[in-house]
């Protein structure tokens, strides 16, 4: 159903199979979701993907269940299905409440809906918004 | 250079003043911010916008800046300029560090990446987003 | 500022001033909008673009102003500043009264913040849709 | 498949059972859409935005089936499934025939071209737009 | 499941019928997508979009390949599950190969990266950019 | 006029001028664009967003200036002004004639236009394009 095939650990080359690895252990799980087996398809993608999630979604300034809220905010804005479900399981992996959840989403509507009302008046910077 | 004009306070009806006056009050500021001026030619919507906005935003499950970073992931997600601007400044108000605000954007920029990945594979979702 | 020069009616080559004269004809105007000059610069696409408008924007099934009111909350939505600018200004030539721009934007906004909502939790659509 | 569980009436809490009480009787219909199963999980959202929707699609200077076609609008720009196809079936309910329905997409249609015409040749936004 | 009845050959009006023959002439083809056959209820916009795609995608200063990947960059970043499948069997079609599938994914997830990056640090253009 | 500062050359760590450094040598050019300046408040997204851009638009499977079309189509589809402006600007760069460029917006415009009617119609996907 893809646009392109599945590419499954017993199928895949060692470059591919070695970022699965990693996946795995990373995540202390023993498969990897549909989205790598995707982008498998480039191990090149894979790759620079896997690595750039990983350094983005470390603990820093922010902790990882706050960035996984962001994201789930991100992908319910995009319209993706997958990313939303893929990210709402992740953000619920790492100790999203049921109450966080729809807070989270209560949040995420009420801004797209001050975003419509402020793109249909075009509403003018103000000032102090750009010292 | 909005689609409508802004109401000042001075010229502003009761019914439009009460609510300024809650905005001013409840933010501790002396002055109303241009999409709320841009609002109030509209005061039934004023009035649902600002109350739905309060009931929203407040500390609940999840704190009051981490509702104003998810805000700023829809904002952006959505290209709302006015909207990036005025809840970054609000996220500052309420504690945003530089390398919070850093972090964020890495988490948005990255989110949008993956997005459009998925779209393009058109990953199927996996059995265990399902259950 | 635009990414291709504006191309006045003096400067236009036959092809061109033949769809601007219909344009100014059409609307009962003296000038065209500066989104037909930068079209200008593809006469095939000029001539395509202002043929379908007028087919799908004369009355019909639906009134024009109501067909113009649909035009700018596709416009807000996409977040398309000069669309907003330029429908806002057909549909008030069109007889668009304050009380209906407010409504309309009202709408607007809603429907943006119930999509956040519903794809945030992927409701799964109702047997009643799809018979 | 849902993010949530849609909660049933039969196991829903008085105060939801109220909201959806209220839903059943003015739309004198025997059940709720799956939207507001899903809602029902924050009974501060499910009636914050009963309400809102009551308020703002209401008749007014705009008649409810105009509101429809512009709920439709945003929901086929926004690429909401379950948005587009409940308010096209809301649409129907309140008296748009095929017709108009063809002519609303076709608009929807159109505003997207030129949208997204207008985004790539950067067009500057018309002095007369702007007073 | 569409919000319209597809409107098989054998049951299509006869103006309906000629653009029908014409898809599948042009495209050496013996039937044609559920795409043409939904628009086929309003025979004016399936006339035109037919029409309008022919001569958008014909061979001209970019070849049909070429135009091909710009659809599919257009429809993922959409979300327009329909229109991505759709246009990637195209491209492939006209000779798209598995790895410029590949690049042309990676280049579509970037670009809505660094779009977001724009977005959210809301970057001054260039003044060489305007010039 | 930015959420955070430009970070000028003469300002920058070690680490900001290194990238800034290979962005000049390898483009040839004597400054970087305000894109850089202002990611250079994050060196790790700095970096990491440089040498993705740089594996992704190198000449592969794809040429340069094809990618650079495709990475134009996205940015209109998202409607972010500065990512079309130095997308076109870097498309002419590679080689973009005016006439490729009026036909890379046309097929944007037409594949946004039928996105959408897809997406209004609901079109379910053909049986061919999920083999």
């Amino acid at each position: 159903m893809a646009t392109v095939p599945l590419i499954e650990y017993d199928h895949a080359t060692p470059e591919v199979r070695a970022v699965f690895d990693d996946i795995m252990r990373t995540r202390k799980v023993d498969h990897v979701n549909n989205f790598w087996k995707a982008l498998a398809n480039h191990p090149a993608t894979l790759k620079r993907t896997w690595e750039s999630v990983c350094e983005v979604m470390q603990a820093g300034a922010l902790d990882p269940l706050t960035k996984e809220l962001i994201y789930v905010a991100v992908s319910v804005t995009n319209g993706c299905g997958y990313c939303t479900h893929s990210h709402t399981a992740a953000a619920v992996a790492k100790g999203m409440t049921p109450a966080q959840h729809q807070e989270l989403l209560a949040v995420i509507g009420m801004a797209n809906e001050t975003n419509a009302l402020v793109n249909g008046l075009r509403v003018p910077v103000d000032e102090a918004f750009l010292k």
